[in-house]
């Protein structure tokens, strides 16, 4: 750890040495805001699980895939044990007016413990998906696990699902199919226990070489 | 599609006969508010190359490890090649003061344009880091190329990178590690060509079963 000019700097011996919740925290929050959003699974003996992730990122949009992290040792080991189990996950977009009963859902409760019932946010059922969506959330996915790979380096897993349903409000869509993520209230992350709102700056029309981009923001 | 109560449904066979751009629009927004950094390389000949990525996330922090998908593909392929030649690549946090240049990197160079003097962002350099960094960037992180996994079903590639390298001020760090988000003017991305700034709900302790978590932002 360096200071200068009052930089802070750090070099892979600094983080060898650095305190682990200080680490934890840095290294989480330092990639920028992440999406957020609950992800419901349902074991094969029927009970409810609920979690919230903010590793989801985009894989593909034709068929549409997301990509998640799960840490089989963690908080995360019942969500992907379900999705193993059923081949079957939910995300659920995370809202301004509950994204605390969001955060709950990090307790450790117990197996059959079902974080539906300790937050009181509601499990909703689709026709063809498997696993539970939450009522409350403005953007409701299904996903079927489509692969998955085990990172060498410290054995977490990167899950690869495909998109089989979409529900969100007409009023969320703008024209072109971008969804309205600031009128949607949907809260963003920041490491492992911040979350932050979003306003609009713009949307900028295709870039191009030799040209400025302009605003597509309605 | 259905139209129930005002509510968009999509299901699988909706998605494949969708428009292109639609589909395309609605997939990369529909996840959440992301995480956005100009990703830094340097080819072997030394030509420098910069790259708006929405797909960063987070794989285990000690050692800091961060995700990516790349498209061979498309755009994204000088960057890529890049990483494959030289190990090394730089994530660099996007401000509200230079998120239209960080589209504008978007567009279709052609190899050997570079990115940085089209854009008139500064490329800088530090001392164990081959890739350039991006001068204007307030959060700036170097990688090594850990290990890389092609995803089937697509053909894209998630690179893992281990961290060796951080610099920022040191005002954007909480007391425990986090970084300030919002204070550092980190812009977020919706889908392919949206910009949020992002504001405080608030940071919550831990979260402990029969306990709510209470405020921990100062």
């Amino acid at each position: 750890m360096a200071l200068e000019n009052n930089l802070r700097i750090y070099r892979s011996e600094d983080f060898a040495q650095m305190d682990k919740r200080y680490r934890t925290q840095l290294v989480n929050s330092m990639p920028g805001i992440k999406a957020l959003n609950l992800v419901g699974t349902r074991g094969e003996d029927g009970a409810e699980n609920l979690a919230v992730f903010n590793s989801i990122f985009h894989v593909g949009a034709n068929p549409p895939y997301l990509g998640m992290v799960v840490r089989p040792d963690s908080v995360d080991r019942h969500t992907w044990q379900n999705i193993q189990a059923t081949g079957s996950y939910t995300l659920n977009a995370v809202g301004a007016d509950f994204y605390r009963k969001a955060h709950q859902t990090s307790a450790r409760y117990e197996k059959g413990e079902s974080e539906f019932l300790e937050t009181g946010l509601l499990a909703v059922y689709r026709q063809g998906v498997v696993a539970p969506f939450v009522g409350e959330s403005a953007i409701k996915m299904g996903l079927e696990l489509q692969e998955f790979h085990r990172v060498e380096c410290n054995g977490t897993i990167v899950v690869v699902g495909k998109v089989v349903y979409v529900e969100l409000g007409e009023d969320l869509l703008f024209e072109d199919g971008a969804v309205d993520l600031v009128k949607a209230d949907a809260v963003g992350s920041v490491g492992l226990d911040g979350y932050v709102s979003a306003a609009w700056l713009d949307r900028l029309s295709y870039a191009k070489p030799d040209k400025a981009a302009t605003s597509i923001l309605p």
